[in-house]
């Protein structure tokens, strides 16, 4: 499994994966799943991958040697116009691979499929932020809904429900990502830490911030073990169920028998 | 979908089921997914159901009959034993109605499935907790894992991992199990209120509490505002992310060809 969140904020935009693979519980590893393409001044572009290692690796693999100099005027990442282009050809990428390898792997236990979350800016353009989805097909987000999730969301999406607007700032946005992480972790073992963070101001067109964050991180440790009181905390000032209530409840009532059978 | 849960404490019980079913988003309904079998002084078990509808209806029909005094000397839940066996007697029924209805149903959209939570005490045992899978085998809770989710389970899971333990008191469980149907419902449309609650406290062998939570219930509205704001609170309260932290990620790094390519 995988978490990575994307979020898109009115200051910058912050994107955050895990870095577990497994193939089985007797089989798992530490894989990055954040690629970055920068040209500082120019464009910031990064993937977070989720799906099987082979095809996201495949994917940013054809990306990048799209992407090289020597390839001439193919379309390619530095050469996209808009992060439309770019969400573009992160689609076509996992289509070529889906075309020369799917066949292979369709009855294999992986089967190809690779989703990206694909934030970034490029000059001339605002910030934005799109998730592909394994067919190729790509959304993007807006003010509504600020921000995606791929893999393993559920856990995690609370926290960002109750946080994340637009204006969040950025360092905010940073805490409720790690937060939402945290809450990841402690109910799925597929998701594992270390977890890669990188923030871009708005109109800066470089990454900004960007930690790895390891097993045993001294603020992650801190905020993982402050989050936890915090919220026992607030559980703990809660109201208790008053115990007056009218005993309302409809639930199917089943009587003993009026006659009680012979055991 | 479902949200159910159980958690058996030192102290007693406390079983909670949402209401809500649907056939698509334009075919839902209300329909209560607990079921009580209480003769005071002798035994309680509450029944929290999930899967296809008219699957648990016909399971929770089948251990009725079974139950009522002219059916004679047959095994039921009034006559059984321990809690285990009635966990066998409704596994018993589950299979009865999958032998009659799963193979007219196995090519619909909603094929037979049903699991169920099972709760409860009788005179002479110490209170148990038990879930049966589709298939019609179960699982006990124990003090390491003392509670059972069926349905859209994981949303409410993470206060569930921090709150709940063996000697979390009753009323806090409570509270618990209802944040916890508060934070699925934010993020899971399907699962909806009201919401039916009851408890049981140790070797009282009868309801100590039980209530309909209504849609607009004055109780769960302000605990859903109180947590909100305290989470929110707390969250505020965080260290921030320190930006002086090393840009240490080991995240794949593309740098930009050497020749930037004519565009």
């Amino acid at each position: 499994m995988t978490y990575c969140v994307g979020v898109l904020l009115s200051s910058g935009i912050v994107l955050g994966s895990d870095s577990r693979t497994h193939a089985g519980v007797d089989n798992f590893a530490t894989f990055c799943k954040m690629t970055v393409f920068e040209r500082p001044g120019d464009r910031v572009v990064v993937l977070l991958s989720s799906g099987n290692l082979a095809g996201t690796q495949a994917v940013i693999g054809v990306l990048r040697q799209r992407g090289q100099a020597n390839s001439g005027n193919a379309a390619s990442i530095w050469t996209a116009r808009t992060m439309f282009d770019v969400a573009v050809l992160v689609a076509d990428a996992v289509r070529d691979i889906e075309l020369r390898d799917g066949k292979h792997v369709s009855t294999s236990d992986s089967p190809f499929n690779a989703s990206f979350i694909i934030g970034g800016q490029i000059k001339g353009e605002p910030l934005r932020l799109f998730r592909t989805f394994a067919e190729g097909n790509f959304i993007e987000a807006g003010s509504d809904t600020p921000f995606f999730q791929t893999g393993e969301a559920k856990y995690g999406k609370p926290i960002i429900d109750r946080v994340i607007s637009p204006s969040t700032t950025l360092s905010d946005a940073m805490k409720c990502v790690l937060v939402s992480f945290d809450s990841t972790m402690r109910s799925n073992l597929s998701v594992g830490m270390p977890i890669d963070l990188v923030c871009c101001e708005r109109d800066s067109l470089r990454i900004s911030f960007r930690h790895r964050f390891e097993q045993g991180d001294t603020y992650f440790s801190s905020l993982s073990k402050e989050w936890s009181a915090g919220v026992r905390t607030v559980f703990g000032q809660l109201p208790p169920v008053p115990l007056h209530l009218p005993q309302t409840a409809q639930s199917f009532h089943v009587p003993p028998p009026t006659i009680k059978p012979t055991t």
